[in-house]
C-alpha cells in the first residue's frame, strides 16, 4: 500500500469522457492551502489547462487541490476552451469552501475537442462529497489514458522533527519526450516547506527523473507537473541535512514515476538506460545519449533481443558530438561490445542471451575522458507501439 | 527500359556474400576516364569503402569504374578492413587495363565483419568478364539489402550539342536519413563535362534530393553517391542554357531514386511531402519540417491512415522553431484542418477518407509570412520497419 501524506483526500468519478467504463476525473484536494509548484510542457501550443495553471501559479504560491480529467485533453481549443477550463474550476469551487483560482487544472487526452460541459456538470458534486474515499492508486487510474497500468509511487522518510510522506503519481505511455514534466503527475506532500525551498527543490528532481525519460520524443502539449506540500505532517525542514533528505525522496518518487512512464511506453517491453560518460560536457552527453535512445533502429534492435552494436555506434557517429572515433568503448548490459574502432572477439550473442531477456538493458557508451555524463531512460520500439498510434484516435 | 549513357558498361556476379541465390557483387566501368564526384556520409565511422574513395577523389577528379558488393559493409573493421578494401580494387585491375586507384569501391550490408576476401577472390574475374552483360537495372538489383525493389532511373535530354543521356540507380531502405547521401548511389551520364563543373552540378542536385529524404532519421556509417560523367556522347555543355538542362536533369534523376528510396523505407506504404512555408529562414523551414517528417506519432498516423493534425501541431510545437502559433496552417492533401489556433470545421474525416488510401500524401505547414521554405520526403511507419529491424542481423 503507498502511503498517503497527511491532510490531502483524494477523489475520483465516472463522467463519462471515455468510452471505457471507468473513472476519468480525479480530484485531490489539501485541508489547509499547500505550497505549490508547477512544471508545464515547452510545446509551443500549450493546452488551456497549461496556461491557467501557469495563470494561476504566478498569482500565488499556494493551492487547495488538482482537478485532472482523462479522455479529453482540452488542447487547440481556443478562447472556448479557455473558458471551459475555468468553468470546471469553478464548478468544483460551488461544493467547496475554497475559491475557484484555488484549483489547479490538468487535462488529457484527444487533442482538438471542447470539453463536454453537461457531463462535467453533472459529475462535479459526486467527485467533492467523495473526497477521501480514493486512494492514491485510484487517482493514478482515473488520469490514464493509453496507459497500461496506473503508476504511483509514495515514500516517507524521517527529518530530525519526524516523519514525513510524499505520494506521486503520474500518467502517460505516448508523446513523452524530454523538456519538461512530460506527461500529467501531481505530487503531494506533507511536509511543512517554505514556497521557493519547494519549488527548487521539485525542479532539482525534475531534471533527474523526467526530464531524462523518452518513449518517442514527441513532447506533448499538456506535460504538466504539480507538486503541493501542505505542512500536515507539522515537520519542517530544519537543516540543510533535513533538506537533502527530503530532496532525495522527492528525486526518488519522481525517478520512479519516470521509470514506469518509460516501462509502458506505448508497447514497450523495455526500459533502456543509455548511459553516456567521458563527453567533453554534460550537453554532450545528453546530446549523444538522446541519439542513441531515440534512434528506431537502436529501439528496435533492443525490442528484438538483438545485441546489434553496429546500431548504436552508427548513431553514436551521426550525433553531431565531437570526439575520437578510437576511444569509444560500447557496452551492453556490462558486455564491452566495441572498443578502439572495432568490435571486441567477445561471444556476445552468447554472453548476452539472457540478459536481453531481462525489462531493463544498460548502455554504457563511453566517449572520451572529459567529465560529462548523462543517463537517459528510452522505451524500446515494438508492434505495440504501432498498433497503439495507428489508429488512437479513430 | 532505362536508357543507358554511351560509353559505359555493367556486370554483376554472385559471389555468395548474402545467404539469398542472387547477385551481390556489381561492376560499372567506363571506356574512358570518366570526370567523376563522390560524397559520402557525414557519420564519425565511415566505412572503409568511404575512406578509400574519399582518398582516390582527393587525389584525382577522374575515375574509370564503380565497384559494389552488398551483404557486408565493410564498417568498424579497423585496418584490416581498409587493407581488405584495398584489396577488392587491386583484384578487378588485375583483370582490366586500368589501375586499382582508378576504380572507386562502396559497400552495403551488415556492420562489422570482416570481407569475405576467398569469395572476392573467385568472383571477380567473372565479373569483370561479364561487363556488357548487364543492364542498369541488374547493377541496381544485385546492390540491394532490405530493399523491396530496385532503384534506378533514367532520362535523355537534348543540350545544343545534341542527346545526352542519365542513369541513376541507388538502395537503400533503412538506417536512412539526411545529410548527404544517405545510402548508396551510382550516378552515370555520357556528356563531356568539367570536373569543377560536375562536382557542382551534382552537389546542387544532393541537396534538393537525397538530403531531402528520410526514413528513421538514422545516418548510416556507409552513404556513398557516385557520379561519373565520360563525355561519350560527344556533347558537352556550351552556355549557360545547356547547363541549366543538365543541371535540371541531373537533379530530376536523384529525386526519383530519392523518392524510391522513401517509398522503400523499411515496411513504408506512404511517402510524406511536409512541405513547411512562411519560415523565417530556410534552415527554421527545414528544422520543421525534420521535426514532423521524423515524429513516430505523425509517421504512424499516416499508416494508420488517420487525418489526426493534433499531432502534426504538436510535433510543429516543439520543433524549436520561433512562430506565433495563432500563424500555422495546417493542410493534408489540400484540406484545411488546422487554422488561428482552432481545428476547421471540415468534416475531414470524410473529405480525407480517399486522399489518404494514396500513397503520397501532402502535409502543408504555414507558419507564417517569412520567405522559408522546406519539403522533405519522410516514409510513414508501420509494422514492417519493426519486422526487419527487430532481428536483421539475426
Amino acid at each position: 500500500m503507498t502511503p498517503s501524506p497527511k491532510g490531502f483526500r483524494f477523489s475520483v468519478t465516472k463522467a463519462g469522457f471515455r468510452k471505457a467504463d471507468r473513472p476519468d476525473l480525479a480530484l485531490v484536494v489539501s485541508d489547509v492551502p499547500a505550497v505549490a509548484a508547477g512544471f508545464f510542457t515547452t510545446n509551443l501550443f500549450p493546452a488551456a489547462p497549461v496556461l491557467v495553471g501557469r495563470e494561476l501559479l504566478a498569482a500565488s504560491d499556494t493551492a487547495r487541490g488538482v482537478l485532472i480529467n482523462s479522455g479529453q485533453a482540452n488542447a487547440c481549443t481556443g478562447e472556448l476552451g479557455m473558458m471551459n477550463c475555468r468553468k470546471t474550476l469553478e464548478l468544483v469551487a460551488l461544493h467547496t469552501d475554497f475559491r475557484p483560482d484555488q484549483i489547479l487544472p490538468a487535462s488529457t487526452g484527444v487533442i482538438g475537442a471542447q470539453l463536454h460541459m453537461d457531463k462535467w456538470e453533472k459529475a462535479v458534486q459526486g467527485l467533492v462529497s467523495g473526497l477521501g474515499t480514493a486512494s492514491v492508486k485510484d487517482f493514478a487510474m482515473a488520469i490514464m489514458t493509453t496507459d497500461a497500468f496506473p503508476k504511483f509511487s509514495g515514500l516517507t522518510v524521517r527529518l530530525s522533527g519526524g516523519e514525513v510522506t510524499l505520494a506521486g503519481v503520474a500518467k502517460g505511455a505516448g508523446m513523452i519526450c524530454p523538456d519538461m514534466a512530460t506527461m500529467l503527475s501531481v505530487l503531494t506532500c506533507d511536509a511543512r516547506v517554505e514556497a521557493d525551498a519547494w519549488k527548487e527543490m521539485v525542479g532539482t528532481a525534475v531534471k533527474l527523473s523526467f526530464n531524462r525519460a523518452t518513449v518517442d520524443g514527441d513532447t506533448s502539449t499538456n506535460d504538466t507537473l504539480y507538486a503541493l506540500a501542505n505542512g500536515a505532517s507539522g515537520v519542517g525542514i530544519a537543516d540543510a541535512k533535513d533538506r537533502e533528505i527530503l530532496q532525495k525522496a522527492i528525486t526518488e518518487v519522481l525517478v520512479r514515476l519516470a521509470y514506469l512512464l518509460v516501462r509502458d511506453g506505448e508497447g514497450a517491453t523495455k526500459v533502456i538506460f543509455v548511459h553516456v560518460s567521458g563527453a567533453a560536457s554534460v550537453d554532450d552527453a545528453e546530446k549523444m545519449a538522446r541519439t542513441i535512445g531515440h534512434s528506431p533502429l537502436v529501439k528496435t534492435a533492443m525490442y528484438g533481443k538483438d545485441a546489434n552494436w553496429g546500431r548504436i555506434v552508427a548513431a553514436a557517429g551521426r550525433a553531431g558530438v565531437s570526439f575520437n572515433p578510437m576511444e569509444l568503448r560500447v557496452k551492453m548490459a556490462g558486455v564491452e561490445l566495441f572498443t578502439r574502432g572495432e568490435p571486441t572477439d567477445l561471444d556476445f550473442d552468447t554472453l548476452l542471451k539472457e540478459p536481453l531477456e531481462e525489462t531493463d538493458i544498460h548502455l554504457d557508451i563511453e566517449i572520451g575522458t572529459g567529465p560529462g555524463e548523462y543517463t537517459l531512460m528510452a522505451s524500446d520500439f515494438g508492434h505495440g507501439y504501432i498498433d497503439i498510434n495507428a489508429d488512437y484516435r479513430t
